[in-house]
């Protein structure tokens, strides 16, 4: 492979369309995936930016019944907790709001990122290691279209706590959590956001986050 | 809208394309790009997930040459520092790697991530407020594919002082400095890392950052 290619108007057109009707998905059917589906994901995945070439991402496919258990008794601690957190006229609307598909999901996993990965030898991270984190997070976003791209659905949990999961899963002590996610077939599609939907939140103006200096 | 889109095997090819010829630029060519692409493309970003719909990535657009002369100059007070941390056998080849397209790049933001907005009502982030910087780097990996999509390249610099660029560009205190960045036409295309080309580092296996428990 030496030619780029070039990526034309059509192209763009889907891409857009790809951004436009990705969802955090929180309602999975129970089909489960194709065997080797996730690796495939992962493998583009890994093609993500990292900061120093360390690819620090770290994929816990979680499988056994006992991790899944931890897991959502973490989350419903959390859950619980964030809702307290909520102003009086809100966790009505809190309470309604379906904000995981740990049930369902047929695929689940933890993404953590490596702070001490030798990989990469510290490049372009020595006064911001968050960059570490910040690689596995767009490994994840990889990973999460290249899903949608195949009509698979993904939701990000993070109403849990980082430390408890990194005891559930067996986590090494210098890997940070990014977030757990599920993976699955979405029981619906939509290219509006569930919060807005449900009334919680509203999309802000694109040029309102936009500053001059 | 309301029929979602079917993406068939072409786009996923082109996608994938799109995934392998994105590259971390720091070659730009000097000429200027069309008035209003980084306001489209930030249009693009801001369809990327946030936490709660809390989208809290704030752009800063870097235009007058006395904040682009500051920038210049943290970098390079950062850079001689990174590479003296650096093994002393990997010092001649850190101080032939070029790091940034500062000198270059037509366009120039940095990346800000807003801890403090009330956007989302505080809904997935209770427990990891650092989500809120996550979601700020999906929003800035999303524009990265939508130029790259256009032809175009975006470099990431990480070697700066986090409180030195809030100064310099007269951030809010409650705003997460996440990255700089250079934007404009890549002197070259190509779907090896530059760090690879260059030695530094070589990419790891997929499967390798796949754990199971």
């Amino acid at each position: 492979m030496t030619d780029a290619p070039e990526f034309g108007a059509d192209f763009r057109e889907q891409l857009l369309d790809l951004l436009l009707w990705r969802r955090d998905v929180r309602r999975f059917k129970s089909e489960p995936l194709p065997s080797g589906t996730l690796e495939h994901l992962i493998g583009i995945a890994s093609l993500a930016p990292s900061v120093g070439l360390s690819e620090p991402w770290r994929f816990v496919v979680v499988e056994t019944e006992a991790a899944r258990a931890g897991i959502r008794a973490c989350f419903e601690t959390c859950n619980a907790a964030a809702l307290q957190s909520q102003a009086d006229d809100r966790t009505a609307l809190y309470a309604k709001l379906k904000l995981a598909g740990l049930d369902d999901a047929p695929c689940q996993f933890a993404l953590f990122a490596d702070r001490e990965t030798l990989q990469g030898h510290g490049l372009g991270r020595l006064t911001m290691p968050e960059t570490i984190d910040y690689s596995a997070v767009m490994a994840v976003h990889t990973l999460w279209l290249a899903a949608r791209a195949e009509g698979l659905g993904l939701g990000w949990v993070s109403i849990l706590e980082p430390a408890r999961v990194a005891a559930i899963l067996e986590a090494p002590p210098e890997w940070t959590f990014v977030g757990y996610f599920c993976l699955g077939w979405p029981v619906a599609d939509d290219w509006v956001p569930a919060l807005e939907r449900q009334g919680w939140e509203n999309r802000r103006p694109a040029a309102s986050t936009i500053y001059r200096r």
